[in-house]
């Protein structure tokens, strides 16, 4: 019988707050092809702003990697977020009517910075282990709203979006991210594994968060 | 004539955010002595939970310092924001019954945990002119809070609160704190003064909404 | 008249180093096509193991870097690094008959930790700035190294080896490192631009050190 | 029966290069009251630019501590580097006729910037327990040969140097720092453990570099 990696057990205990995410409105009814395209506009500018920092933790956790192996893995993924992912979210602004240069100054919002200073942070004081807990909320719950969008409610726009998310390169990507997450935790002891869950289980708050964000087109109060 | 100091431009270009700072209901129902006791619980947890972090950023930003007196400077600081300051606090919450275990396992709440990491990112990613601009707020703005607050209702307890924030040993901690700011600021070039003019920006955010936060007793939604 | 870029003044005031460096009897043997060849098998080793670390600092500077262009180029670089560079070294290496293993299990030799620890404290600490200015000595002598052994003696290894950094694709690299250089010199104050000589001239010292270290095929003392 | 703190093994694992350094002709001459006081003056102007990193190093450490008490503890070390620590060394050179602003000016020699380079690049890469890995064997191996130089040689310098590291208080210190360094190790997996072990090797190597260097009076090659 097969030991459960570290990533089950994070997302196990996660699983309160993962369900409120599949269940809250922004994606219920992008599912059902009823979500305003403005809200989406919204998310997709938001969307684009969070990737770049994404890419600087990348950047980051390569730099901090133990093995080549993950180094040169994790270099290939921070070039492909900067171009294949960033191009994805770019043609699809085009078929939303979203102008390039809007894409790209769009002001994080109040808890789209919240998530990213988190990120960041972590990235940058803690160790590679901590930080893919802390990146893994985010890969892993956008695989399993693709899968759960499969089959749903065709929609000109949400239709591709969700596919993309349900695609065997992306499986792949979340299932390398878990390896690595596995491998870190199972060489640490449990105070590293207490830091990786902490991480995890902020990051899948503001997972949760970012679609309330998106869906209430969020602003600063000041 | 002098010329201003880049603080006196930060604080003057944070204009707006601080005036709606100062006539929050948080602050205004204290000058009043209206403020619901249980509110004022909040933040004293809150700003315990805060202080230990923004004590973290000091330790950071004295590991950058250009040279030995801000060094020492910025050390002392870190020992008596560890010491002093969370024992005025742990006196302060014998006085309203707060125990001091509840003090020191309080979670932070949403708004808490975007500002903290807010100053760690920056204390871990820029230089010390990046640093002290973001901390500034934070210092500086309670100076202000604490004379705004001289002569008004006398209140058991918010009258000594407010009393720390506008003593000379405050204020001469606010001065030199600006001197830093100034000083980093007059060896940089532009685009350093706008990455510190960026973070005291969002930091005198934060801390607006660090009142509200309290006021509304915010809670994690997930 | 075009003014002279940051890069430029930094090479004018670190001449002095440069000239030690081309007159280094490793590399004047190098271009006589008489230097033994295991003083090169232990510089090649070095410079692999040199390289990861490198890359490293590269992974850093992607994730400080202000503009997207920057980092999508500092990304690009850090994969080319860790999968063009290493393979032509491991090619390099089963011509003078290094095995793989040996390549990758090389101790690094005391000077080479200096080196990479100066690098990564560099880029730890740095901004973007200094990161440029401390890694710019090695990408930028090497091509002078490389376009001062044109037509010098054939040799079956030493001429190979110096034709790659005489290649064009070479000579982009460094201008484009230059011009980061230079942009991040240009927007900087006088203190940031002493530290990026300061750095620039520690890592030229080290470059030099490099070349000696190998031909003394230098250990550890303890 | 007691189990072994990690500080134990790491400093049996190291003990060959501990020999070498009791063994140093520096430390036998100093012993022995014939170490030349030129040789002293180097180290002593050396060790002053050594201190200013190493309590950068404290201060990043505080900031990355796990509880309170060892934040507390950390920022006082810290503190009492930059005064205490250091105003020793002043009294020191006031006797030795080294003028304070020599003191202040001198440029660190390359064994020096390497060991240095070293404790801050783990300080800004590492965990608490590895920082504090890193930093054992300079407060450790000074106990020894405090200790070791009880009841020899009368010397007007050497012996007071030698009695302020044999001192209950500096025993108590170092007393400290290994049981942080347990502390860290016993919550710690096979992997994190061996990057401690790593940086304590490093730095024994570097302590025993140190003498060397000033033994030599190292200067830069070029």
């Amino acid at each position: 019988m097969k030991t459960k990696g570290y990533s089950e057990i994070l997302r196990e205990d996660a699983s309160p707050i993962w369900e409120r995410i599949f269940e809250h409105p922004f994606l219920v009814e992008m599912a059902e092809g009823r979500l305003p395209l403005d809200k989406f506009r919204f998310y997709v500018k938001q969307d684009y702003a969070y990737l770049i920092e994404f890419a600087r933790c990348l950047g980051l956790a390569a730099a901090k990697a133990n093995d080549m192996d993950t180094m040169k893995a994790l270099s290939s993924l921070l070039v492909a977020s900067l171009t294949v992912e960033m191009e994805m979210l770019e043609r699809l602004c085009e078929k939303i009517d979203v102008p390039p240069s809007q894409l790209r100054e769009e002001e994080p919002a109040p808890t789209n910075v919240a998530y990213i200073k988190h990120l960041l942070h972590v990235a940058y004081s803690g160790t590679v282990g901590e930080i893919m807990a802390a990146m893994l909320p985010c890969m892993w719950s956008y695989q399993e709203i693709g899968e759960r969008m499969e089959g749903v409610a065709e929609h000109p726009v949400y239709s591709e979006w969700s596919a993309t998310y349900r695609s065997k390169e992306y499986a792949d990507l979340v299932d390398w991210f878990r390896k690595i997450t596995d491998k870190c935790a199972s060489g640490s002891g449990e105070s590293m594994k207490e830091r990786m869950r902490s991480h995890f289980n902020l990051s899948s708050r503001y997972e949760y968060m970012f679609w309330d964000m998106a869906y209430r087109r969020e602003g600063w109060p000041v």
